[in-house]
């Protein structure tokens, strides 16, 4: 984040707006029409002259317009993402216009089931539709269009907000150029799906719901929200946090029905549910948890694939490592099909211990990442620059490989490599990277990049899907080497491996004279905290690719080494001379 | 299992009896008491006559008396665990009498609040006095005593059952010989309490329950009750189950509230939901969920180590991998608590991808190591048997051991070392192993043995708690080698380790002249699946004890290798002859 002083927007305020609707009012997906449309929203920062700088933040379930800043002097509680939107911060409001509205069918000031209906005069309730997530954003849409906004720089949500944010690529393909999906999915799984439905049984099984034409009545289904809003609750938090902050502490005077001493727990969720009925209305929850649970890309277009075909944004996928409602793997998958259906991509997973509410409370990380993510504030670096520390290997893994290709660089490390290729051979590349500071860089640099484990396989790669596939000085240090070459080799035409030689000469007196285990500039460690787990010579290389069916199409010796090395080497003992191998490879 | 046919106990029935208490009646822990105890029952199998071989089952939250075998020939459904229990099965009717009782606060037979109160002729309702898990295994005890039974062979049970085989443990040390606690814990954990609460919120909610005296109205908390029982039906499937059973597939005819088909999940729950309500009271959901939510040995002893002081039984200790109810954490402390109090105990995680209720429908693996568990019937072999393939390292290792001494083997394999050493030097063994099939075996042998990653360290294992700690032909195989020898000697005061050298003359030969990574009996893998991660040289380890403060307190090769090997040993090129190392080492 450097060392700029971060800040808030300041004092703001909530806003609404009657949209123009056409004579048939604000369609509906799922049939119906809306004949009036108010939408409340608040905007932090200053339009740009060009308007090439709105940010749009989709809102959660349950989270309202008011996203950063107070609404005055004495106000307690910023906004709900106060965190990640404000001066020097994740969504950085010297250079955003960022936008956040109520979300349609809400209760917060945009149109939903407690508004009235002009055609009674009375609230909707009962009669209010059924509504899509494609509806929602079609509102935004409406907003920003009447804010004189055409084309986002981003659209950023979490949970409920990411399946927005990608309805928004889908839906607007022109009008978004970078999309941001924070801890979501693109549909609940159905463990999530049971929690909605219990939580919406209560709601509806509340004797005060009474259809939810309830608004004339003394009291609404406030049991039956609030019962709804605890099991959310549960669901936002990790066991382990859960357990750290409540454990099986009792509250000291509440009781239960049968007088025994509240836990900690349960009088926390009752707190969460009865705060909640102050502000949320039943119907509303209804209607907005349909929509999430009826969300779902694959049975809408099919396949993912299929989803994204026509989508032109860049996407920043994130998913928290202790979410267990939208769990990484659904992140994962969301990735592997924007990549595979050929989209700008990165993937990271961030160390939050916290659940799936860490997006909202614990975001250093994600602030860092996203701010990384979006242009022109990505760090001190200018995005072409930065290529100090290119070394002879390189340059020598740059002759190999045809201009314009496609390379995956497995390994990528801080994007290093990628960012040579691609400025001295015009490349397309690929970064994967096990570690989140080295994927970090790679985002900041402009990279499509994975965080994954290179042990866990490449089945984020079609076959044949790139050109050329690099693996430098990492062979070595994987748990399955030959399954990671036959990945590269899977999907790219060809490879390009480098790793140490441990026939070098010099490894072999170490051994053979001094009888321990060698080290070197390219083996620096001891032995019981060596990375390099897998080590290899050139010859037994060369024996495996054999058997694999791997042509070498060139060998390469990097750094050229010591005299001895190079006059090895120059007497054909590579094998010898060698102190770290390049080698090109690919299928017989 | 052998090869031995497994069958069921066939028809059996369901017994109550009137057990006689005294003029108090049955006094309760917090406070009251029953004038009356009735209990439901069944057993199967046959008491011997020396009355040692009674095996008690304890129920989970729900299940009743009913554990295996059917109750007419039209029966559908065979008792809860009939994959556990009957001739030739993980718990063998062939060999022991089993016996398992409905719960006291249930509602299927033993006395609950549906029972009629003699002092009232109506039923207890909202007057049944608040139980605790002690009074529920008191209960169990009368019920023993009348049919004859002193002592248990062995307590079992899974879930809330575990919590009542640890009471028995606790409370009647003397009466229990074995206690297997199977997917539970020492008490519940901050999530479950909260889903707990959640569910008894929605009971006492519901305008039906009325207080809990509702025995006498048209119609009980049914909603409230359906509700619950959906809840905790979440809880007992794993994510994973739950998206392959379910996924997001419709119901092709069931709608909600607002006339969207039913998720198939949705419809399932609802499915449970009617059934349970059919088969159990609400009165006794809340007792029996608040007393399993109230039991926690810490609370109760200030400690797990004073909670188990007195316990006499053998444990075994089984953890189920997608469990997120009772999470294998859970176990694993209960399993350490175990050890540091001084008790024989085994320890393992199933893999169990069905989630908390596998130990009910998943549990080939989990019969099995019952079986082998439990005496008499463990194996072919026999107890003492079973030491062909003992070498010449056992033997080294053997005389390096003092007698009766306390030996923890690190990578323990089958158990053969501890067997041997147990058999030739009475030693007190104790084993650690990664692979389920290992533990078995040593479960199967009768040894203390806990399934573990030897890389995530020792914490299991007190400091100085044991006389000597074995690590033989694994220090190359784990990720942290100084890490493992530092636990060791944390752990032991000796230490012995075996390892193959490097830098044995063969291997020099192979990398210096051949250039290729060596090959031999003691390094038989190729260099890219060789588990041997970490190798290093008689040398390099000296070296590592010195800087690491260890004492070398004697060397020796093994297997004493070729005649070069031996010659070179001979003349003090240890270095270089010694293939395999074995070194006795001890803090500084």
């Amino acid at each position: 984040m450097g060392n700029k002083p971060t800040g808030s927007v300041g004092l703001v305020k909530k806003q609404t707006v009657k949209l123009p609707l056409g004579e048939e009012g604000l369609s509906l997906r799922r049939g119906g029409s809306l004949p009036e449309l108010t939408v409340a929203y608040e905007t932090y920062g200053e339009l740009s002259p060009e308007k090439d700088n709105a940010v749009y933040i989709c809102t959660t379930l349950t989270s309202d317009a008011h996203v950063a800043g107070r609404h005055d002097e004495t106000d307690d509680t910023p906004g709900w993402w106060d965190e990640m939107i404000g001066p020097g911060k994740g969504i950085d409001t010297d250079y955003y216009y960022v936008v956040c509205a109520d979300i349609l069918g809400g209760c917060q000031g945009t149109t939903g089931p407690c508004s009235i209906d002009p055609r009674t005069g009375k609230e909707y309730g009962s009669s209010f539709p059924a509504i899509a997530l494609s509806d929602v954003v079609k509102a935004q849409r409406l907003l920003l269009q009447h804010l004189g906004v055409d084309r986002l720089a981003a659209v950023v949500g979490g949970s409920l907000g990411g399946m927005q944010a990608l309805e928004w690529s889908i839906r607007y393909p022109d009008a978004v150029d970078r999309c941001i999906c924070i801890a979501s999915g693109t549909s609940l799984s159905a463990q999530a799906l049971a929690f909605d439905a219990v939580a919406r049984d209560a709601i509806v099984s509340d004797p005060h719901w009474t259809g939810g034409d309830y608004y004339d009545a003394a009291s609404g289904p406030e049991w039956g929200l609030s019962h709804a809003r605890k099991i959310g609750h549960i669901t936002y938090l990790s066991p382990e946090i859960m357990q750290e902050r409540f454990g099986r502490e009792r509250h000291p005077e509440r009781k239960d029905h049968a007088g025994d001493s509240l836990f900690q727990v349960e009088s926390y969720l009752d707190h969460q549910g009865k705060k909640f009925v102050d502000r949320f209305d039943a119907n509303s929850y209804l209607r907005i948890t349909q929509a999430m649970d009826a969300f779902d890309l694959i049975e809408e277009f099919g396949s993912l694939e299929a989803a994204f075909d026509g989508v032109k944004a860049k996407f920043l996928v994130v998913a928290l490592s202790s979410d267990w409602l939208f769990p990484p793997e659904q992140s994962v998958d969301l990735a592997n099909a924007l990549h595979r259906a050929d989209k700008e991509v990165a993937f990271c997973t961030l160390e939050a211990p916290y659940g799936h509410d860490a997006f909202l409370v614990d975001i250093s990380h994600l602030a860092e990442t996203v701010r990384a993510f979006l242009p022109w504030v990505s760090g001190d670096d200018v995005a072409d620059g930065g290529l100090d520390g290119i070394s002879a290997e390189h340059r020598l893994i740059g002759n190999m490989i045809q201009p314009g290709a496609n390379v995956l660089d497995l390994g990528c490390g801080e994007g290093l490599t990628l960012s040579f290729l691609e400025k001295e051979k015009g490349t397309i590349g690929f970064g994967v990277d096990i570690d989140l500071n080295h994927v970090i860089e790679c985002i900041d640099k402009g990279h499509n990049v994975f965080q994954a484990d290179l042990d866990d396989g490449l089945s984020a790669f079609a076959d044949g899907s790139c050109d050329c596939a690099v693996l430098g000085s990492t062979l070595q240090v994987v748990r399955k080497p030959r399954a990671i070459l036959r990945e590269m080799l899977r999907v790219a035409r060809e490879g390009i491996v480098t790793f140490p030689n441990f026939a070098n000469w010099k490894n072999r007196l170490t051994l053979g004279l001094r009888g321990r285990m060698p080290q070197s500039d390219v083996l620096p460690h001891e032995w019981y905290n060596t990375p390099n787990i897998h080590l290899t010579t050139l010859k037994d290389f060369r024996e495996l690719c054999d058997e694999e069916g791997i042509e070498i199409l060139e060998v390469a010796s990097v750094p050229s080494g010591s005299f001895i090395d190079k006059a090895l080497v120059a007497i054909g003992l590579r094998n010898l001379g060698a102190s770290h191998v390049l080698a090109r490879l690919a299928r017989k």
